[in-house]
């Protein structure tokens, strides 16, 4: 088999060995629970404190802040839907809940579940430039409307929303808004005092934390309830005895996240620039889409006209070239980019591509050559008539 | 400083190196998102069958049940209060939640919580014998009841409740019964035949699993919806990547408490007994609680009469000796004790010893010298004038 070429950063990325490194200690050693007041539940405040401190880093939060550890992005996703129904849909009368038909799944289906109990979801379209503006969010708001919640970057094709806008809208009307930036850190450079979100969620999958992570930020002064209940762990938010391994793992993932940033935005984003020439030089009918947009500097959406995209993937599987079209909590990319108005028959020919700051220009020819070949051997076989 | 001697069990456990040895190639290696559809995500796929497979023996499940892997026990907990709010009493009506006085907080505040929404919370106190009866559940349920939650055991009294007839009595009568089993799994030997609970919780920080880990156990044939949702992960009943590793932990460490069963029920039982008498002999107004009932094998609460247990409790962590009063997700011990009729000033100074399977004959003389001493000073500086 070929060399293995993992383009699927979206879904997870490895692990960093400084990062695993630094966990390993409190697996084996220390590995008190903190909430027990004697020394082998103490000994483990400093690296809970430094894990912390590396997440509130990353976000450049404040000390009045609130951030809380969770077992996943979709936990952290679900902690603030659930919240903003007791605390808004219960306490205030606000019942209508506003994401788009671009965002993935936890806060469409969180939003879906609140249904039952009487809320009213609204899902808004992405333009045609595959995003969602905050025109089309000032349309959609309503006297009643509690959280506006919207992924910051779409983890498949890319595009940026313009959440500085939006959340400044939000604020305007009184509105909560929350940011998922699984997607965007270690991407973006962003100030927290100028998007004004505020709520913000990410899973630690995207920028090589341990799996099993993720954390949701509170904008000081913002009232939270808690989602899962029943202890005073992390201040009452968050209930349950946590992996401190896990959180040191993401903590130290974070800061490298940081010092990674610029490589990420500038050699990354050249990467990404030669993977998609180089497809459109080996196969020239390739689309990739929304190049003149604001996107991730890592990844790229490409259609393949005439190829169903699941048969693409499944052979450059088998050279082992790793890429997506969606799935687990993202939605299907054919569906993705339909939402923004592109023709069935050209979206799900589409493979989403996120590289990382492991990609090489090595995996970068290869991709591009494997690619290229299993194109032109899947176009041949006219799988596009079943399309 | 002295040697550490934890007996602090029921809080926390030594991980144990086997089952951490277990995780690292998934930590550093096998670390793909098993919802790829590429060999990256699906190498994991052989090890998440096992860690299955694994849950399952421990707890004689059959094919057709169904367990969720979750981050904590508390989670679980919340899981399922969750669900039979979604499934019951929104689709049935069934608004009515029992639990007791004496279980740990998850379930008390999960059903505390959906009294926002409307439901009925009943909070049936335990008998003298620090048990809840079934006669004491049968008083308590209505035609609106839809879920019965107790702890198969008390984590720090050790008292064993009689859930073989509390969940027939719930079968009898079509009510849902979640038992959690945190406490019991390793050190008791049941049958899921005879126990006819609907659904089972746990956290693995008690019997040497890694921290972080926890799960939940469905009857075959009971629906039950998910708590956290958007994704297709676990069959659609909890969102989120989780961690593969965490999971191999928990399913190596249920092996392994399989395995250490018989040394539990008899071994540890003899050091716990070893402990108590030690205590009564150097000590000799030590009450040890419930010693008539039936208990867990590696717990006893002991009461030291006109010593505040908090200070108690300070002074054998100076030494090395670490015990607990309850915190955390357990209400604290004293009141644990008072719910089952004790008076409020012995209540309060008892402490709570949690064995393991690590336990020596070392480790309890040492303990019970250290204990003894630290009682006699404790109560020469007549601290029980303050209780």
């Amino acid at each position: 088999m070929d060399k293995e070429i993992y383009l699927d950063n979206g879904m997870a990325t490895r692990p960093s060995e400084r990062t695993i490194g630094k966990m390993i200690p409190l697996l084996t050693e220390k590995w008190g629970n903190p909430m027990s007041p004697h020394k082998k539940g103490q000994e483990v405040f400093p690296e809970i404190k430094e894990g912390f401190e590396s997440i509130y880093g990353l976000l450049g939060a404040k000390e009045d802040d609130d951030i809380v550890f969770t077992s996943s992005g979709a936990e952290a996703v679900n902690h603030i839907v659930n919240s903003l129904y007791y605390d808004q849909t219960l306490e205030a009368g606000r019942n209508h809940f506003i994401t788009s038909n671009i965002d993935e799944a936890p806060a469409i289906m969180a939003i879906g579940k609140l249904e039952e109990s009487g809320c009213v979801g609204k899902m808004v379209s992405a333009n045609a430039q595959g995003a969602v503006t905050a025109d089309i969010i000032a349309d959609a708001l309503s006297p009643r409307t509690a959280l506006v919640s919207l992924d910051w970057a779409n983890g498949l094709t890319g595009v940026i929303n313009p959440v500085g806008e939006i959340s400044e809208l939000c604020e305007d009307r009184g509105v909560f808004c929350h940011l998922d930036a699984s997607h965007i850190l270690g991407k973006l450079y962003f100030d927290l005092s100028k998007i004004k979100a505020t709520h913000i969620t990410f899973g630690g999958d995207f920028f090589h934390a341990p799996r099993g992570t993720g954390a949701l930020w509170i904008r000081g002064g913002r009232h939270c309830s808690s989602f899962i209940v029943g202890g005073i762990e992390q201040a009452g938010l968050r209930a349950g005895s946590y992996s401190v391994a896990n959180l040191v793992g993401l903590g130290s993932a974070c800061k490298e996240a940081i010092d990674a940033r610029d490589f990420l935005c500038t050699e990354t984003a050249r990467l990404r620039n030669k993977l998609e020439k180089g497809i459109l030089k080996g196969f020239h009918e390739a689309i990739p889409f929304f190049r003149d947009q604001e996107r991730l500097p890592n990844v790229t959406a490409i259609a393949f006209p005439g190829i169903i995209n699941e048969y693409l993937l499944f052979n450059l599987n088998k050279r082992g070239v790793y890429a997506s079209i969606g799935g687990g909590s993202f939605q299907q990319i054919g569906l993705v980019l339909m939402n923004s108005g592109i023709e069935k028959n050209i979206a799900h020919t589409a493979i989403s591509f996120n590289l990382s700051r492991e990609t090489t220009d090595e995996d970068i020819d290869r991709a591009v050559e494997i690619i290229t070949e299993e194109a032109h051997r899947a176009k041949k076989l006219s799988f596009g008539l079943e399309l």
